[in-house]
Order: C-alpha cells, then sequence, then structure tokens
C-alpha cells in the first residue's frame, strides 16, 4: 500500500475482531454506469483498495464483502487478481440493513470462529486507518458498540411542507454518523434478530438498532476527515490524487557506481522538492530493501551502458510481484557523453526502450526514458538537470500508461 | 471556461442582481499552508474559477469580493493577471457576518448602483451555474430570500455531554444548507442593520438573520451536487479533474489538406474513445472559429512540412489570447512518409519544437510532438495509430506543463 511506510506501534488486540463490508450499492449518485466500488483508478477497483486497508492489519481475522447475487463473478475476480486473503463473498440483501445482517450471520456460522467484535464499513470508504478501527474495536469491546463521527460541514434545517426555512439547527449539538463502527457480536446479532420487517426496509442506522433493541448507548467517536465517502464522480478523481500522492513521496536513484550518475542525484536532489530520493549504486545486498518498498526508481546510466541493466530492475521487480497492488515506476536516465547528440544512439535505443516498456506495463511497471546531455556549459547543464527533475517528478505524480516506452529529451 | 460550448436558452432578468463572494477564510482545514481560495490548479486560483462563474452570466452587474486586508494585493493581481471585469475587492471584517455585511454595504454604497438582489456565494464552490442562479434570483425577488439546500449525505445525531449517541434525526426531514442564497437588497440590509453583536460574532446562516429579524421565510430551492464546498486538498484535484474533463471533450484536428492526414483523422476518430474530433483543412474562413472556441488541436503535418505550420497555429491563438483561462494544447503529428526512421528529421526536430514549445508555454499554450512512422504493414499501421490515440488522448487529459516540447513516439 502507499501508507504501508508508516509505522506506528503495534496495536495490539488480544480479542477477535472480523469485518462487513457492505458492497451492494448502486451508486446512482456518481453519474457512472459502474457501481463505485467497482470503478477503478490505478487498475484497480475502489473496493479493492477497502480490502486492503482491512487485511494490512494484523489483528483483523475475517473480512465479508456483501454484494448483489449479480456482481459476484466480478467480486470474485477482483479477490483472485490482487490475490486478497482473508475474503469471503455473500450475496447481499434488497436494503442495506438485510445486506449488513447477511455479513453478520455469515460471520457467526461457526460457533469456534464466531468474532469478539464486529466491525461495520462502507466499500467507498477506502481511507480508513488502523489506528482509528483500532479505537472503534476497543470501545466496542468494552461498551458493546461504537461509530465514527464528522463534525457538521453545512448548517442543518428543517422545512416546512411547502419548501420553506422552517428552523435551523445549533451546530454544535449535532454530528454526522459516519463509519466505520463497531459493534460485539452479540449485540450486533440481537439487534438484527429482534428489529422490525420496518426496520429492515427503511432504517439506515446500525447503531439505532442497537439503542433501541439492546439498550446499548453507542460511544461516538471524532474520525478524520479521511473517512469521506467515495460519492460522486469527483470523489473517484480526489481517491486517485490521494493515492498518486502517497506513491509519490520518494524514489530510489540507482547511480549504478558511475560518479557523473551520483552527482546528478546530487543535482536532482536540490531541483525535485517534492520527491525524497535515497541514491544508491544499486539494489545489491542491503540495497535490495528497495525493491520491496519503493515504488518509482530512477536508473542513471551512461550512453555506453547497455539497456540490461534497466531490465535487470524490471526483472527483480516482476520476481517480487511488487506491481500487484499499485503501478511501479522506473524512470531511466541515460546520460549520453557529449555535446553532440550521439545519433546512433538516439536512433536504435528508443525501439528498445518502447519493447521493453511493453512487456512491463503487462506486469504493472511503468518503465519510461529520460535523454540527458552532458554539457560543459554549465547554465546549460543546470538546465538539463532542472528540466531532468521536472519531467520525472512529472511522470512519478500521473504515472501514465499512455506514455511508458518514451525516450524524453530533457 | 470549460463550460462555455453549452449553449442553453437565454435567461431573462430584469432587475439589478449583484454578487457578494466572501473569500476570507483561512481554510486550516485543506491541510495547506494556502488559503484553498486561493490554491492553484492549471495555473489559476481557486477564486478565480469562482469569479468566472459569475462574470460569464449576462445579467450579473457587480461582484464584491470581500478579503482579509493581508490578501487584498494578492486578490487585486489575480484580477489583473485573468483580466475579470465586474469586480470590486473589500477589505473583510473578522467573521464571515462582518465580511458579508462589508460586501453588502459596499454594494449599496451609491444609490442609483444598488442592486435589487443580492446573490451571496462561496469563494470555494465554483461549478455554480447560470441556471440555478436565475432560480435563486427570482426566488429571492418574489419572496425576499432564497437558499440552495442539499439532501443530508449521512445520517445526523444528536450525542448526550458525556459523548455517547443520544438520537438519530429522521433524515427526511432535514436538509444541509448550502450556497448560493440570495435576498433583496432590502431584507439583507435590514437584517444586518438589525442583528446583535453576538449573530455577528456567532451566527453562521444568512438565511436564519432573514427570519428572524426581518420576519421574511426563505423559499429553499434543491441544488445540484456540484455545490459542493472546496474544504480538503482532495477537493482541489476534484475541482482540477472537473475543469481537465471539461477541457478534454473535444478537438480539432488540421489536416493541411493532406490526405494521409485526413484518412489518419478518421482513423484518430475511430481509436479515441472520449474526445470529439472535428476534422479541417486549415483554421481559415469559417473555420477560425475553433480559433475561439476548443481547447485542443492535433495539428497532422508530412515529414517535409516546416514547423512554420504549427507555429502559425500558436501565433493566430496567442493572438486572440485563449489561453488566457485555460492552457491549450496543441499536438503536432508528424507523419513520416518510409517504415525506415528519417535520421535527418529526428536530429533536426526535437530542438526546434523545444524551442518552440517553451515560447508557447509562456502564454500558456502547451505544445506536444508525436512522431508517426507511416507503414505498408496493416498491423502495424493500425498499432501505431492506436498509440497516437492514446498519446493525444493522455497529453489532452493530463495537460502536463513538464513535457511540452516533448516529440513522442507512436
Ligand atoms: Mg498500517
Ligand atoms: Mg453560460
Amino acid at each position: 500500500s502507499g501508507k504501508s511506510d508508516h509505522h506506528p506501534p503495534e496495536l495490539f488486540v488480544d480479542f477477535p475482531v472480523s469485518v462487513v463490508l457492505p458492497a451492494g450499492g448502486t451508486g446512482e449518485r456518481t453519474g457512472l454506469q459502474t457501481p463505485k466500488q467497482f470503478c477503478s483508478f490505478l487498475g484497480r477497483p475502489l473496493i479493492s483498495y477497502t480490502i486492503q486497508a482491512f487485511e494490512r492489519v494484523s489483528w483483523i481475522q475475517h473480512i465479508v464483502v456483501v454484494v448483489a447475487k449479480e456482481k459476484m463473478d466480478l467480486m470474485m475476480d477482483t479477490i483472485q487478481s490482487f490475490r486478497h486473503r482473508k475474503v469471503r463473498v455473500v450475496p447481499g440483501g434488497s436494503t442495506r440493513h438485510r445486506s449488513i445482517c447477511n455479513g453478520v450471520l455469515a460471520l457467526g456460522e461457526r460457533e469456534e470462529e464466531r468474532p469478539k467484535v464486529v466491525i461495520i464499513h462502507d466499500a467507498v470508504r477506502p481511507f480508513v486507518e488502523e489506528d482509528f478501527l483500532y479505537k472503534i474495536a476497543m470501545a466496542a469491546k468494552e461498551l458493546g458498540a461504537a461509530g465514527a463521527i464528522r463534525p457538521l460541514v453545512s448548517t442543518v434545517i428543517a422545512t416546512t411542507s411547502e419548501g420553506y426555512l422552517d428552523h435551523s439547527l445549533e451546530r454544535a449539538k449535532y454530528r454526522a454518523s459516519e463509519m466505520p463502527q463497531g459493534f460485539t457480536y452479540d449485540v450486533i446479532y440481537q439487534a438484527y434478530k429482534r428489529c422490525t420487517e420496518s426496520d429492515f426496509e427503511f432504517g439506515t442506522e446500525c447503531l439505532h438498532l442497537a439503542l433501541q433493541y439492546c439498550g446499548t448507548n453507542a460511544k461516538l467517536i471524532e474520525g478524520p476527515p479521511t473517512l469521506w465517502k467515495v460519492t460522486y464522480k469527483r470523489d473517484l478523481a480526489a481517491a486517485e490524487s490521494i493515492i498518486k500522492e502517497s506513491l509519490s513521496r520518494s524514489a530510489c536513484v540507482i547511480t549504478g557506481g558511475l560518479a557523473q550518475a551520483a552527482s546528478l542525484a546530487e543535482e536532482l536532489q536540490k531541483a525535485s522538492l517534492d520527491v525524497e530520493l535515497a541514491v544508491v549504486p544499486d539494489l545489491k545486498g542491503d540495497n535490495a530493501r528497495y525493491l520491496f518498498k519503493e515504488w518509482n526508481f530512477i536508473h542513471v546510466s551512461g550512453s555506453r551502458s547497455p539497456l540490461t541493466e534497466v531490465e535487470a530492475v524490471l526483472v527483480a521487480l516482476q520476481e517480487e510481484n511488487r506491481a500487484l497492488l499499485h503501478p511501479v515506476v522506473v524512470i531511466w536516465v541515460r546520460l549520453s557523453s557529449t555535446d553532440e547528440l550521439s545519433i546512433s544512439g538516439r536512433v536504435a535505443e528508443p525501439a528498445a526502450i518502447t519493447d521493453l516498456a511493453s512487456r512491463a506495463k503487462i506486469r504493472n511497471i511503468l518503465l519510461y526514458g529520460i535523454q540527458l546531455h552532458q554539457s560543459k556549459d554549465a547554465g546549460r547543464w543546470e538546465g538539463s538537470v532542472s528540466r531532468v527533475a521536472d519531467i520525472a517528478s512529472a511522470l512519478i505524480r500521473e504515472r501514465s500508461p499512455a506514455l511508458v516506452g518514451q525516450l524524453l529529451q530533457a
């Protein structure tokens, strides 16, 4: 994940916690054909990002995804493509509450696997973090129920039946109820057992059922703004930008031991404002760790270095299956050694890099080339280095599949 | 504007309407240094997009922007850079109501210019449309006050003083109060004249003041989801994606009368799914209209055609100052006439296009090149055409300034 570089202190949960993800919505509000949880960005459907958010939490045991019957196959394919573990798919009911109830019952089927706490979350809120899930799980265990709240963003007003302002609510006294919510298995099971057909049909708020049918007053916990729900098409763009940003914070520069490359890396570090660079001669030994964690590689080589060095990086990334969840960017910066254009190089290399890039793209690795002409003119050289920084930073931020295999000129 | 291609029936308003745009917020919620109304995307601050939304409405007379004293210069620069007319800048007060009141008073200074209706809007809601402003203005004139509402996105709950669930509101009975709102000048003026210091200090809802101090029950009108408020950093990405999409719906293909270019254009039309192409031999006579309305140009030329043809398009665009509000994309597609690579062309042209592109970029025109190798092999040719379509469509959607001047290979 884009966030897996953060290493918060390990949170310890000594009781079983599982998750129900209702994902049966039709998404008519996005203005898109596909329900929003199945809309993709960076090559992966939204729901897979949400599943990943739970899967990476060590103390979460099972994730039950509840989907409409006609989406079962699509969901199974998604799980297989992105190698999700922990996940079981069950068919949804005709309303949100019926779907959640199906998920809860599925978690309880085998008594010995029944969780102490069930977390309910929306498939379209992919940015939930472990520390907040921890707060919800602990409060739910202690008090029976807990839910995320957020401050109201707009004034809430009551309207007359004719569509006029009746009165406005005092904003400070109210909160928006969001997801995730947590319940002990007993509370959520009993709430659904006791509630009416009308609750199943028209109800929206699980916390309300816990209060009404189990007498459990949920603990309300203020969540971060990242809990927001992907509702409109614009929210998909927002979600994509958050993931892209998380993938663009750093890059690993491989110099091949070349003195010129090391000094270029130094210049790049000065010129590139927003990407943190780690500079290494190669990815051997201790430096192999970058293969496991870095999303961006800048491979600098001299004009006579064969493309096979870059190919080796691609092979290593493929062997790790590093680009399973997010595209990995590899930028080959080719230093040409004279002020003149090396005609033979310019003509021969583009075809080779195009070819290599098409093969890497299949494995979700995006290869681009930048040709950098060395110059003894200091001003000219500075200009070129700053262009390499601009181009590399744009390639890393945009991750455009259409531009792979290009040899760009700095 | 990206939306100016829509030509809705002219809406007729026979009374003076002016606008107050409070833009004094500090934007601490975005997590950005700059208040969000001054954050830029595609080279222009958010507030300029909002001003433009009002400026293009023929029946709106004046726009008073209320900004913090320390932002007055920045705001004046913005108005000058993007040649906004209709706009006056006044200093804000210490609270939102004091700022709006300053704006209302500024509109009323000269009795003969006093508007019948004042529309109040947020600087951070750039996507307001003329038809909705029309509804608000008409209802405000008739009833004294009118405001935009939206359905609640989350359940609203009341909390106990200890942070537990007290009860949840019945969602159907309540609405979120949004912007724009409209008032007759008399109602909003009297409301501010009569309200208390405490209202000025702690109040948030203008509709509430109109009710309390003028007995005016505002008409509530359901607005579109595009009225949403740019609040977080992710919302800036969402806003940028909406503008980019509106700029990417069509392109004008200039063939230079070349038969090969016309057949390429036909192939491109089949291969490019999401951009509508208009194919013309040149931009003369009636076709000059594209210079005034199109945001994307694809200029196809043979390998022997000089770059001066593209230069002429750039000059014409500059003369129109077409890229004042949004970057214009020009893609030069260079057809090479043989299967072999034309070495002399490949080496000479990149420098020339780089140079041309740097000059155009200063005027907000983004020039890119695509080299297309003609082939007698049908499969190969088809592959190349489909790559041109992919690359062109990515360049048009992404509008990346870092990649201008590149000659990409299809
Ligand atoms: Mg983690
Ligand atoms: Mg219009």
